[in-house]
């Protein structure tokens, strides 16, 4: 019971007990209360809707260096690709088709779904979960621009990504030229975000589908991108910033809040503003009048 | 002849007949009439252009699970991969590196392109085309923020797709958390596509490229989404509704038409107001002079 | 030292020699002197960091069909699938999970990435790098909408893409109806670009990430888009032209020079008028006073 717009379903639910907020008067049902509902009630849910990946085993049809490190109790599946000098830890979760290039390090438990890329020197956490078809480490967008064409700048630092990351499918996480791109603890991404190289993502961050953040700029932690928006190169969002959906920032917002609009502005201001140019056509009318009198 | 600027090229065209809207009077040529001659040449065209996806077979480097059920006539190519559960029609075509999760229903005649990813619990209909890199069925963005980090909603539900549904590359088509993901018949989609966890398109729609629809949104029948759009979370749109390209709608829109900008609007309002802002440093300066007067 | 902001390091830097624009005087280091200094750093470090692919090799787990022509000196790792017709030039690297169609002709020294897909009838050029999870060649988005459903317009026609161009990770590069997609020497794309059938690009443009080009639209050389930008179906940009970031140009823009916001118009008509909207509260004040007297 995470809103009050729920209250009207307690009376025909069929519930053994509900997740509330504060104890309830006039209720029947088992409570079980907790300051954070909508959180307990996810913490709950992962209690019954366990994923089985089968008895651990590391499939002869795997591609697998002689050097490279497994720990135990891991789920390779056949044409996984691990490269030399890959150091997993236990318990991680290889689907097929999955590509970890030279020495890469994943920590424990990492589930890596069907498909996925992780690029030389990436390194990642325990606990992530790396949906199908995403690609972690590609090379960052660097070209210098001369009279001959485009100079590739190398790209030759990496991608470090917290614990319990979970990213949806055919995200890019683009690896760093001279410095780190990195994702902090408890980030979570939905599908088809990118991530340019050297930009950082506060923990506990949140960036909805097709967002992306622009080369090297950076978010605090507990930030928010809503879906199709973007972070300019170099801009920097402080804690707890929350852009809006189909938005853009083009200048560092340091205050926590909510940003929308192309450029960002704060959520009063949009709105304000976006009535304001609804109404130009009123206002132009008025304009005429007093020039007519 | 499906637009009148091309009549120029009737007398020139070597062509042994043309399609056309209505008969026409002054021409030699063998006419093909039909009310939606566009649509025709399309039908005609497929007649002369049908890949050929060779001799059935199903490569004994494919790993098929054992209580998988194939149809007749399939083409399964090396390093295909489908789980336990699978249910595939007759006459499916499977590209190489093509994953097919468990429990997955898979109809007649439907090809999967390399790499396509389809996750556990889909449903896909009968002739369906999905073009590679694309990934159904992954878990929707589902998470309930809270003081120790953001928790997962178990996405438990999944993605059920209609007939005769096509889909361009590397698109990610989320399954819901408690309801499917639905796509109606005959809808097609472009590259780069995102269908968030929850969300249904109506029977024939049309999404173009990087576009994408904010989880539980709804398309009704025969709508167009432009390219780089969006529809926001929970946002409804009626039959016949056309979002313009780099548009966002954030409200409803039960009435078919053409809405565009951000937030979207009818197409004539939008531009109308879109001139009006060009003008506005002409209206400043008209109201500069009154207030000099 | 490619900006005055760079000077102050001078003093502290530890290199042994420094590449500059100009000749400077009061300075110890050794001064290695090009005019532009940034694309000479960038040709310089390229020495420095050379990618190892290691041994040529051709995985016999790798599935080539038998009337392909691979060159001298790949490296083609297992699970890579060569179809028949395929011409593949001396040196090319295909990282594990690449699929390549049929007919497809590849230049000297190209390297796919990890589950890159190349479709039917693509021509890529020499040295060319394609990143992981990239789609070139999937049928573009051609339907006819009629009374019975969206009719497929067969993709018959091809991508030529040139020499040198560099791809990021997870884009696609969609396959023409009748005439090719093209994209010219030097190019360079970011991650997630979406280039749709029939579209051209002149040499030596960037795009960046997660941007779009619409159906049959045409970049000039030397064009850059912005993140999150799109250029709609048919429109042309001339030589030279850039289009900001979170942007969308609806109509030719001829001339170079920088344009932004939807619709696209010339950066300082832009600022100016985004300064106007932002003034809306004000003006209104402003006319309220006047309406008063």
């Amino acid at each position: 019971l995470s809103h009050k717009k729920f209250f009207q379903y307690l009376e025909r639910t069929q519930a053994a007990a509900v997740i509330v907020g504060e104890r309830l008067e006039d209720c029947n049902l088992v409570q079980l209360v907790h300051p954070e509902p909508y959180w307990a009630f996810a913490k709950t849910a992962q209690m019954f809707v366990q994923e089985d990946y089968g008895t651990p085993f590391i499939s002869d049809q795997a591609y697998i260096s002689e050097d490279a490190v497994l720990g135990e109790n891991c789920v390779v599946h056949p044409r996984v690709h691990i490269m030399a000098g890959a150091k997993i830890g236990a318990g991680c979760v290889f689907f097929p088709g999955v590509y970890v290039g030279k020495d890469v390090e994943i920590g424990e438990g990492t589930v890596l779904r069907a498909n996925v890329v992780i690029e030389t020197h990436s390194v990642i956490g325990d606990r992530c979960l790396i949906h199908a078809g995403s690609v972690i480490g590609a090379d960052g967008f660097g070209f210098a621009p001369g009279r001959e064409g485009n100079a590739k700048i190398p790209q030759t630092a990496g991608v470090k990504i917290g614990n319990d990351v979970e990213m949806g499918a055919n995200c890019t996480i683009d690896r760093g030229a001279l410095e780190d791109t990195v994702i902090g603890d408890g980030s979570k991404f939905d599908s088809q975000v990118h991530v340019a190289h050297g930009c950082s993502v506060g923990a506990h961050s949140m960036i909805c589908g097709q967002s992306a953040m622009g080369g090297s700029s950076k978010l605090g932690e507990r930030c928010i991108i809503g879906g199709g928006s973007s972070v300019k190169d170099h801009v920097e969002h402080g804690d707890g910033v929350i852009l809006g959906g189909h938005s853009a920032s083009t200048k560092d917002i340091p205050k926590s809040g909510v940003y929308i609009g192309f450029p960002a502005q704060p959520q009063e201001e949009w709105r304000k503003v976006t009535a304001y140019i609804r109404s130009l056509p009123r206002l132009v009318e008025r304009l005429k009048k007093l020039e007519n009198k």
